[in-house]
């Protein structure tokens, strides 16, 4: 019976995540149990909210424990059933966390079906990014044709998918980015209308450049500067979906410059979690498979190969280095 | 023919507004042409967001411009009229501004019954404070049985509308206001749970100790440390409604310090202005005039007697002095 390996939370991360807060593991797997099933996990998801889980702080969810697993979503293959539900060779999208194999009663996973979409889209595009990015959009900005919407982190997971389903609907879209080559994949590949390089220009009079009608609604993956640059260029009734605070993750303690344009342009500002709306998750799947199967919803991958390669990749995550939905192949 | 004295601005503020803001001014009344009328003013309303019109700077409605008559609601009494629609004697709310007279022919004027309602509470409790209660309590915060609601500047004209409509919601409510003449009014006097004194209690705290369960819902009209301080405690998916930002008038920026709340809570936190919501004004209306004919809706009022003593008590209400809804009697 093959070996299972596993990378642990060892230590809290003061300030910065380092290397040394995670551990690799590796454990014997047991026989399976009546009514049990094992996944050989193909793919990894690396996301930003793990970030928050590894403090021990108060945050939407429970934290991270310490020498368990890290946590986090995978996608695979069946292996072993003993489990009338899943037969080997199905393919499953789970919550098995930063190790190569799974063992589940079936309970959270999901059948997926790759004969039109690649394994790994069911963790970005048609998985919970997508669905952060349609819930955003579509429940809380609500945009009408001609408004002009605005997301951060324009190239990741999210807010590719954030930027496309806007255009979509008519919509005058501007992406914020850093650096010239995720900015020239944003406007070129992804059709967005602009894409501001927030490392190279004053983000202020960019916006005001990009979006000359003023702001209507906004896609908040980043928190800090950025929220009040846009905060600067909204117009009266704009909807912000607050979705990360990836640059106050590391600890540093980032303040709303001018929390007074909330009265002043009556903003309605929103934080969501995808994963406590449920109801919408049908919908929205049904409606990113069928853009991403039709080749109408793009996306793009950084792929870390191994699972020892997952600490290193979420680091560089949380800089800013991945371009595209970060992943960690596992097989 | 009397003569009409005026309070116009005089000067814009830099940093607190002073006396010398303004100016008196006398003019002769001239004789009305066909279709119009002309009201004597029995009251005049001061309120917290002529602060922000004082200003030059970007806001959600036009500066005051200088050298011209201080606007603001007022009621009054018809003396004479050229209007078919109005006569001698009718009672009418209006926005003629900081003057004895005011001549109109008719457009925005809202002819009002004193029967069962004083006057003067058609600039607060049935009025424009009322209206703003009730907007930012039922379309906003929208409270269930056995919430929690927290409102700021509990003594006020709004305020202590909000609470005592939650109360009849069912909920648990909380003021925050400063002094303990203040507090006893309002938990005494108006029947909230609590009152907060932030002028003597570490807020954050004494709202632990207050809001046991938390805070599922908080109507603003003050901004800065007192927002700070119940976000801190706000329940998952809390609702904000954001209706003033007193600290912030005198030009000092305020800055909301935990931003991240909004994502890690879930909040919603929403700005409005009620004037921008016309649609809903005659059922609010209708109902804050019941309950307060009905002895339901009790209130307070703070009056200055007299135009002159207008920018006194507007410094005042400014800085807090005030004890319930700030008028001026013009007659």
């Amino acid at each position: 019976m093959p070996k299972n390996k596993q990378i642990l939370l060892a230590s809290r991360p003061t300030g910065q995540v380092t290397q040394e807060n995670f551990r690799l593991a590796e454990t014997d797997l047991v026989p399976l149990a009546e009514g049990e099933l094992r996944v050989r996990n193909h793919y990894l998801s690396l996301d930003p909210y793990m970030r928050g889980r590894m403090n021990d702080s108060k945050s939407y969810a429970a934290p991270q424990p310490l020498n368990e697993v890290m946590i986090g979503g995978t996608v695979g293959e069946v292996t072993d059933s003993r489990n009338e539900n899943f037969k080997p060779g199905d393919h499953v999208a789970g919550f098995f966390g930063w190790q190569e194999y799974g063992t589940s009663t079936g309970a959270g996973l999901q059948k997926i079906d790759c004969t039109h979409i690649p394994i790994s889209a069911y963790l970005g595009a048609v998985g919970m990014p997508g669905v952060t990015a349609w819930y955003g959009l579509n429940k809380i900005i609500a945009p009408k044709p001609g408004e002009t919407v605005v997301v951060s982190a324009a190239s990741g997971a999210v807010g590719s998918a954030v930027g496309q389903l806007a255009k979509q609907k008519g919509c005058h879209v501007i992406g914020i980015a850093g650096g010239p080559e995720k900015c020239s994949y944003v406007q070129h590949d992804l059709g967005f209308d602009a894409c501001i390089d927030y490392k190279s220009t004053d983000l202020t009079t960019a916006l005001k450049d990009a979006a000359p009608k003023g702001i209507d609604g906004y896609f908040d993956n980043v928190g800090g500067p950025t929220l009040d640059a846009v905060m600067l260029r909204a117009n009266p009734f704009a909807r912000f979906a607050i979705c990360g605070a990836i640059s106050g993750y590391d600890g540093e303690p980032l303040v709303m410059k001018y929390p007074t344009l909330i009265l002043i342009s009556r903003l309605k500002i929103e934080g969501f979690i995808v994963s406590e709306h449920p109801e919408i998750w049908p919908e929205a799947l049904k409606e990113l498979g069928t853009l991403v199967a039709t080749g109408k919803l793009k996306y793009r991958e950084s792929i870390a190969q191994g699972l020892a390669s997952a600490p290193e990749a979420f680091i560089g995550l949380l800089k800013g280095r991945n371009f595209g939905k970060q992943l960690v192949k596992l097989t």
